[in-house]
């Protein structure tokens, strides 16, 4: 693990004087707010990219006003800081990189259900699956739902913007905030909208915020939307004969105005990972065939046409389907998509894990293209994914011990960016930059885009403090040293 | 009309220099695409605030490049540009209030559906309703509908984020913008997102420009998402003994976790305005009162369970209830609902539209507020609006006159925004700033919000070329000189 001393960037600052300064804060908001013991600052150090860099201190508010307390001194002397909620990006986005003071907001965790108005105030550390599951005791739905969400914050779900299957249907964690509060860069206390579905007074900072990975402002509060809880769903498995024509199937099915709330793409690598895992066969008679899983939401008046249109689809398109008997057949089908992905790493103990987006209309071209690039990198690289809002995970296996698979996952990581680029679609669906995708921002974005991107940075961070580091500057993040750690939320 | 000269505010340019600049414009771009005709030039001063100022020339495109052209060369030596669609917006956002160019983007207004996708690639100038025409044509449905939408172009209603009767189930334009192309103020070409419902690469600087009214950016092309066509659509009007009443039914009506498409309040006085302009009654029986018309939207089964819901609640909370028999039918209540805002100007020759949001669970205590306010101010204020996002058009009629009208809407509308502000709501859901909500802005915003705004402003137009003078000065509206015009979409 690095010391933060190494790659502290501001050279007029020496480690005392960010000692006093620390020394400083702990004496403002006490020493169970202020702290700099070595487990605190160990479990702070790294986030689920496992690139570790030690803080000075963790402070954990207990108030929403130590935040600005902080975020003022912090600006005044120049101390980087690094908000964070649970940990669970994969990107590196919370990583303190450039060492400095944690924000961990995980004390702030309040949720309150509005049953009448349809929305829920929470605050930034509130869990993401207590927050959807205190929606659905009063009969809302809280749709986004990454896959790390038993665990995960809601202050990181906006900073991160976060997906999940539901994406298509009803879209993702910015399509569900209607309001912010939190602080700026500069420690002054902000809030962005208000508790009504439309707002159109002055620029829209509440959107600028959502997906800036903590590097804008801190998020202390946030209003977010939700929907009546579908009464009922339905989960159809299909077979494909290959991943082209799961593709196309998929393309027709939207063709057909079906929405269904989760279309889940896993290609044969996939299935096949899945089955030796489980010692099963997916899909009963159809073993190692990529597969799309569908489920349906909605009233039961409403499923009983959309099932309809589905089935006829299945079978002018599918190799096989079968439809979840019960609710318990489901979870099922859905416990086979969520083992998928721990179950990859009996092809190598090192997963470069992408979250790209290619359009509709370029599906199979893609399929054709990667089938490729698996060829031509002798790597197994199985892929699955969230077909309605085409946002596919393209999991690039290899050994950490063997020099020429790193090389080799290195150059398929960059041929895959460009590839997606050149399809119109985008480097990152769900999951931002980080630390990780920095290496090909400028592939997504031309020099305008990036000059725009980083004069708003300065203009609302002048000094650069808040998660400094990250995004713009280039990171070759196969290269930096990781921890070894296990989390309740890998997919293992 | 005054004349641009007298509000220029760059003070190291003459009027000269601005002439030779626009000739230098037209030697590059052609006489066809910079026009300095009075006609022209006259047309291009004004918005619907009917707010009027003279330009130096109306730059018409007709290829996207020529914007960074323009741009690059305005930035260079200090000229205002003031980007236009149709001018339908009531807030001044479109008037060249420092002269300079005015930048008609009418004729870039091309649509194309991906029906396969349910995506709609348009120009800025593209009509909205054609846009929908266009959807509906392959099944698909563009749900945001400003009442001017058979006028206004797509790129003012993105720059604006209109709104419209379906925001409380749907949302606005904001929620249906997938992507971006245009211009920085500084005249670089960028894109803002991919044709993919995912995009997770970096600032999000595409909902940065919606509802940024043309002060961040000139929008040229954008991608927006379409939802299935809904099969079937069903009205039910219902009236009540008083707008308390009103206000507290539909409050049970969505605690009833029921989401109708359109949910449209009108109090006693705008019924009444409208059945004395149609002479008829709104509803036969219960002359005068204030009604709530509900669509319903979705496919026929969908609609059978969500009817059941909505009469039983008619049943239990409203005073009468009427079922629109036929489509025909239901259009004569949809008629009622477009005349109401046209008839007022029985009630004064001027009209102070506003278009406030106030939080659901403050729906009675701002409906006895307003009626203090009819009381206290000797105004007629009649109201209508969206009762499922919280949007209500206070519209406070006077006389221009009668100075003491004139006086008294003044501080009626000060207090009102005061109010809105107080409950925990917007000073506009839908409007936007533009000119006219400009003394009001710091109401919603403290002092930090409104420096990360112009610091925003700065770091992307630090000439301030682009639609300068708009949303942080302050211009006190009643006092500016207005036009006589009258529009297409005028609700006379």
């Amino acid at each position: 693990m690095r010391d933060a001393g190494e790659t502290f960037i501001f050279p007029d600052m020496t480690k005392k004087q960010l000692a006093s300064a620390t020394l400083a804060m702990r004496r403002k908001l006490g020493a169970r707010v202020v702290l700099t013991d070595d487990a605190s600052l160990e479990a702070a150090s790294f986030d689920s990219s496992r690139i570790a860099v030690r803080p000075a201190a963790v402070i954990r508010p207990t108030k929403r006003e130590q935040i600005g307390v902080l975020l003022k001194m912090a600006n005044k002397i120049g101390v980087p800081v690094t908000p964070r909620g649970r940990g669970t990006t994969l990107m590196g986005s919370a990583v303190p990189i450039q060492g400095g003071w944690v924000l961990d907001l995980m004390g702030l965790d309040t949720i309150r259900i509005d049953p009448e108005a349809g929305l829920a105030h929470v605050q930034a550390g509130a869990n993401v699956g207590a927050i959807q599951d205190a929606a659905a005791g009063q009969g809302w739905f809280y749709p986004p739902d990454p896959s790390s969400k038993q665990y995960c914050t809601i202050g990181g779900n906006i900073a991160c913007n976060a997906g999940g299957m539901h994406g298509g249907k009803y879209g993702v964690t910015r399509d569900f905030v209607v309001a912010l509060k939190g602080y700026l860069p500069t420690g002054e206390f902000v809030e962005w909208g208000t508790a009504t579905r439309k707002f159109a007074a002055g620029f829209n900072l509440r959107d600028l915020w959502i997906g800036s990975e903590g590097m804008l402002g801190v998020i202390t509060d946030a209003v977010l939307r939700l929907i009546p809880q579908p009464a009922a769903r339905w989960t159809l498995l299909t077979s494909f004969a290959d991943e082209v024509s799961a593709f196309r199937a998929a393309r027709a099915l939207f063709a057909a105005r079906v929405q269904p709330a989760i279309c889940e793409f896993l290609d044969r690598y996939s299935v096949q990972c899945a089955e030796q895992a489980m010692k099963t066969t997916i899909f009963p008679g159809q073993p190692g065939r990529p597969v799309i899983l569908i489920e349906l939401a909605g009233s039961e008046a409403e499923l009983a046409d959309a099932k309809k249109a589905v089935l006829a689809w299945a079978e002018a398109n599918a190799a096989g389907h079968r439809e979840a008997q019960t609710r318990a057949e489901a979870e099922t089908l859905w416990a086979v998509r969520r083992k998928c992905s721990g179950a990859m790493f009996q092809m190598g103990d090192a997963k470069l894990n992408e979250d790209i987006t290619v359009p509709l209309g370029a599906y199979e071209d893609f399929a054709v293209w990667l089938e490729q690039l698996r060829a031509k990198s002798g790597l197994a690289i199985p892929t699955f994914g969230h077909l309605a809002d085409g946002n596919l995970h393209v999991n690039i296996m290899y050994h950490k011990a063997v020099a020429k698979e790193c090389r080799a996952a290195e150059k398929a990581v960059l041929a895959l960016m460009k590839k997606v680029v050149a399809l119109g679609g985008a480097i990152s669906g769900e999951h931002g930059i980080g630390l990780a995708k920095t290496p090909f921002l400028r592939l997504q974005h031309n020099a305008a885009q990036i000059g725009a991107m980083q004069a708003v940075k300065h203009a609302l961070d002048p000094k650069g403090i808040l998660n400094p580091g990250k995004m713009f500057e280039v990171v070759e993040v196969w290269k930096a040293p990781r921890v070894v750690a296990s989390f309740p939320w890998d997919h293992k």
